[in-house]
């Protein structure tokens, strides 16, 4: 006789998520290990075009060095007669939030089961520049807004895609920096 | 007779303070032309890493395209079971705020006549985890607080270089997004 065994498809998005569980239990029994440390150092190179170096971060109760360290570069465009070596520091921003949304996105889906194939994330921002450039002072120098469109292809209905957008932006940390307000503590030399 | 001409030596930081002054006065009578929209795209990978686009953006009445594409990849850490393939969002939101930072920094130093030798900008910010984890709803997601330090070289008095920086913050549009709200809307599909 042979047993007929249903198997459900295995889902893999590539995110760890018993892991994750695991330190979410960790850290509510270790409240100080929860307390994370984030570090970028940049360096002016010429112009408006700098360097950030990224490495080590705290956390865990201890320091935490990579065997790398990653680089993002930033300028200004042609338009504001600049170089246009990189991104300006804008659009970084705005691929920080894209970024930690996807990862939400991919993060939540493999909790919930939910294959995912592909996912993109597409923004604008708007930006009155007579507030930098100091034309008005009623206008921001940030953003006025910022759009996010998701298009997600997944084993999932409409709905379940929809949910997972939004369970990600309920966690998401760029998405709470940018919505909300946060202070910024500035010393020199 | 010779004539003794006194030069002041010319002070060049690569910032084309003449253009943006321009730009300023053109932009003053031309209000339609300021309103900018920056943009970019993200494409998961796989796990928690993505990478974002970085090309077009719309200003000055009408779409700007550069003659390349930036990338931008994002991951996590791998204390949060990731690969650490590429910089977190949270960290590369701090490399925003430093690049936005310093590139002032620079522009306003040429404004002002100051011949800057050396910008570093280390930043630092508290992010407890119990937020993103779930494990308490009153911890926020982002960040506690940002910590920047700012070690200037520069040909100027202590309190010219302290300037330099306040003004930098005043006008930053970083420094704006993360430490005023800004809304955000996201659409599915």
């Amino acid at each position: 006789m042979t047993m007929s065994i249903s198997t459900t498809p295995k889902v893999d998005n590539g995110v760890n998520v018993t892991a994750l569980l695991g330190a979410r239990e960790a850290l509510e029994k270790a409240p100080e290990a929860a307390q994370f440390k984030w570090r970028a150092s940049c360096e002016w190179l010429h112009g408006t075009h700098s360097r950030s170096a990224i490495g080590s971060f705290f956390g865990l109760g201890a320091e935490q060095s990579r065997d790398k360290t990653f680089t993002v570069d930033a300028d200004h465009p042609q338009v504001f007669a600049s170089e246009d070596n990189a991104p300006t520091p804008v659009e970084i921003v705005l691929s920080g939030l894209a970024s930690c949304l996807t990862a939400g996105v991919a993060a939540v889906a493999q909790r919930r089961g939910i294959q995912l194939h592909s996912v993109k994330a597409t923004l604008e921002a708007d930006m009155d520049l007579a507030g930098i450039l100091g034309i008005d002072d009623d206008v921001r120098n940030g953003f006025g807004v910022i759009r996010v469109h998701f298009n997600i292809r997944a084993d999932a209905s409409e709905d379940d895609i929809k949910a997972l957008v939004a369970q990600s932006q309920k966690r998401s940390a760029v998405f709470d920096i940018v919505t909300n307000p946060t202070n910024v503590f500035v010393s020199v030399n």
